[in-house]
């Protein structure tokens, strides 16, 4: 008799398990108000490491983080047209305050680049105060009609940095730099998420963008998901808002700005790379909990053995748990904690206790050996390492093993419908091969070069195209 | 002749220096929405560095963090009747989403307290899942007629812890162990700000609390600021919301519950202990800069040196910010570094280089006197351990001194209206006292028991209460 899936089998139904995971990991439930969320305490410890590790990036660039008013005036959205037009319809809008009926509403933000304008233009004077490099930690409301969780939702939490400088060859090389050294940097490095790095097409820039930089990712079911995005603005927002510096010579010139931002649904991308049909699985540079140690019975000696080698791990510098609900059968914890992708579990009996031995259950690799319990300390920085590597290379191989290249717009329809992307020259697909494909459901995730580095503009020659359907 | 002030001397116009100082610290400007402000990235790091302090202590009190939404059902609202009837006149509510008008408004959370109860009410089932320990770091917005920067803002930031218990006594005990180990150990140890802990009055109380317990801090000008209140809650949301669990002996339970907050108004308190007429002064500990090392001119050994000793002062542990900005006058970055309140600057001239020493300015004591620049990494430590202490002894000897026994209802006022606080038996102002005292804008900011305690009911024996005017 095989025991019923926890999880519905990701070849069985992608979405159904996906949420099923989010439900049964207890990463977030459904909020009351359509498409809001709950984010619940596994899930946000696992957003509190992205955040402090992301942070640390972002400042090392030196930025500062800041805090800009949630409530905007309806009026400054208008004013830039590409913006308003961009985010009119997924705007909530505050019409009451304080028992009154506002004289001018205020939207909930969905972005900042009006209200932060604002105060750039009163900050910057001179070339003494560019570049100007700010951050904000916030949560922003876009109203979603079908909602998902972490992946779509009406509010979410995010960073949202947002600069200004002298000239626009600076603008343009820190949107590259957040692109590279901060996501790129944090995706590979703690995420151990793979990702194809390129510029959008004009189709899909920014709401008021000159160039959008994107990175993007392969989820388990071959889809592409859109990790985080740096965008060059020009001058657009400067202009509109009159922000203006006096240069080294004596004359009134518009910054050139850039905003970058990364959000809480990176936790979605992490649960559908990385997961499998046992739940997820956490990279270790990440997770919170890097090992649980488990009692599996309430015997004294066990839970004093747990705790003392608890200690000894997080002397060490391991984030450690200790599970010593032994009231709760050792099965359903077990189950538990493979769901939650905790990377590794010590458990403990009476009978490992008398061999001195443990048994360690590895999640990312799977399987399960007996080790001496003394030896774990040294054994589990490079047992974490090596699962923290072994995740980005199955995510590496997924997306090479599952992108083709293919040289017409039927080819790359039959590619991504199957379940991978595809790559197809720019110069052949064009504005009217992007229009076609979304007929299809299919965009245009991004532009590469030929090298696989970034390019300086659309219609740079040999400019290749990565499609595929996307979350 | 004397220069100008750099700000309203506090003895002219105490509101105005306090506005003057929000302003030319850079800690805050006015948003543009009603009462809503722009932290700057000055007032910013501070509150980074109180979320950093506060999270860790409320972690230790094993609180996990969780996010919940923003927009609450306005019926969720209506479910405690005190609850409601307190937060009614300061909502901001969304009509308006997706272009469309919403079936039912959404208000944007003024407190968390209905939409987690919500929660709770699923996540609890057994005696298993209590105690329930969840805080949250987030915005909330509370209309405001009359804004203050951080004191009074329609848009604030906060923590908000929310939790239930299968027992009234183990609720009441954890209100009272946040509010001693969290909030009074935080203001003690790291701003530095003096309290007095006790209970509120029934009028004074959170809506829809049996209790609320209250830390009150005296300002520069002897008026009251509440720094962070803990609130029993009993089973009042427990039954408007449901939230029961299956009791050790199989009966269903209603859960007893505590809420506590704390917000960015603490960084307005901070300004108002602890600055003087030339501005601010950060207490070391919170300081996200403790020392600045100032290159008083562009001469290259000098930069040298200043970034040689900033990276030994770093390296051994200590906050520091190199200021290099050679093209402004030595002057103005002083002015601006006393403004700031950073607690010591050390200058560095080619004078200095060729002695040896360096100028150190201490702002919490004031004075400035030559020191070795190689003895300055064993120096500073034990320096900012004194400013600290000072600043501590500063906040506890002006509550000390213009805090007055008092016997009538008439000494009260006369003493309040004095800048100061008054103790005045409970017993003899009692609520038609209160009642009188607020027609002298004069409120009861807690009872305290005898022994400075903080009681466990209003009318228990010897209870005193402090009364003051208050922000």
């Amino acid at each position: 008799m095989s025991k019923a899936p926890v999880l519905t089998p990701r070849a069985e139904d992608f979405p159904r398990w996906y949420q099923d995971l989010i439900n049964k990991a207890e990463l977030a439930d459904n909020g009351p108000v359509r498409g809001t969320m709950v984010i619940r305490p596994y899930g946000y410890g696992l957003w509190e490491r992205m955040q402090a590790e992301m942070d640390r990036r972002i400042k090392e660039t030196g930025t500062q983080n800041a805090y800009f008013p949630l409530l905007i005036p309806q009026s400054y959205l208008t004013r830039e047209a590409d913006h308003v037009e961009g985010f009119a319809p997924e705007l909530a809008v505050v019409t009451h305050g304080g028992g009154k009926e506002l004289e001018e509403p205020a939207v909930v933000r969905p972005t900042s680049e009006t209200i932060i304008n604002e105060y750039f233009s009163k900050w910057v004077q001179s070339y003494r105060d560019l570049p100007l490099l700010i951050n904000q930690w916030a949560n922003v409301v876009r109203w979603e009609l079908r909602p998902r969780l972490f992946l779509r939702t009406s509010e979410f939490l995010w960073q949202e940095g947002h600069t200004a400088h002298a000239t626009y060859e600076e603008a343009r090389d820190f949107a590259a730099h957040i692109q590279r050294n901060v996501y790129g940097d944090f995706l590979e490095h703690v995420l151990a998420v793979d990702f194809v790095s390129g510029r959008k097409t004009a189709k899909e820039r920014f709401a008021g963008a000159l160039n959008t930089l994107t990175l993007e990712s392969m989820m388990g079911d071959g889809k592409a998901l859109q990790m985080a995005t740096s965008h060059e603005l020009g001058q657009n927002f400067a202009k509109a808002f009159n922000t203006r510096y006096l240069s080294k010579d004596g004359v009134q010139e518009y910054v050139w700005q850039t905003s970058w931002g990364s959000t809480t649904r990176m936790i979605g991308a992490l649960a559908m790379t990385h997961g499998d049909d046992n739940g997820l699985r956490i990279p270790p540079r990440l997770a919170h909990i890097q090992a649980v140690v488990l009692a599996i019975k309430g015997d004294d000696a066990v839970l004093a053995k747990v705790r003392e080698l608890s200690d000894r791990l997080k002397a060490a510098g391991l984030r450690v748990h200790v599970d010593d609900r032994t009231d709760i059968p050792f099965g359903r914890r077990a189950v538990d904690w493979e769901l939650k992708g905790v990377p590794v579990r010590i458990e403990i009996g009476p009978r490992d206790l008398a061999g001195g031995t443990a048994m360690l259950a590895r999640r990312i690799p799977g399987g399960k050996e007996p080790v001496a319990i003394d030896s774990l300390v040294h054994v589990l920085p490079g047992t974490l390492e090596e699962d923290q590597a072994l995740l980005l290379k199955q995510s590496r191989e997924r997306r090479e093993s599952r992108t083709t290249d293919v040289s017409t717009i039927d080819e790359a329809v039959e590619a991504t419908s199957a379940g991978g992307w595809a790559r197809i020259p720019w110069a052949v697909l064009g504005e009217d091969g992007e229009a076609k494909l979304a007929e299809h459901a299919v965009t245009v995730r991004c532009l590469v070069a030929e090298d696989g580095a970034v390019p300086d503009a659309d219609d740079a020659p040999g400019n290749v195209a990565v499609v595929a359907r996307a979350y």
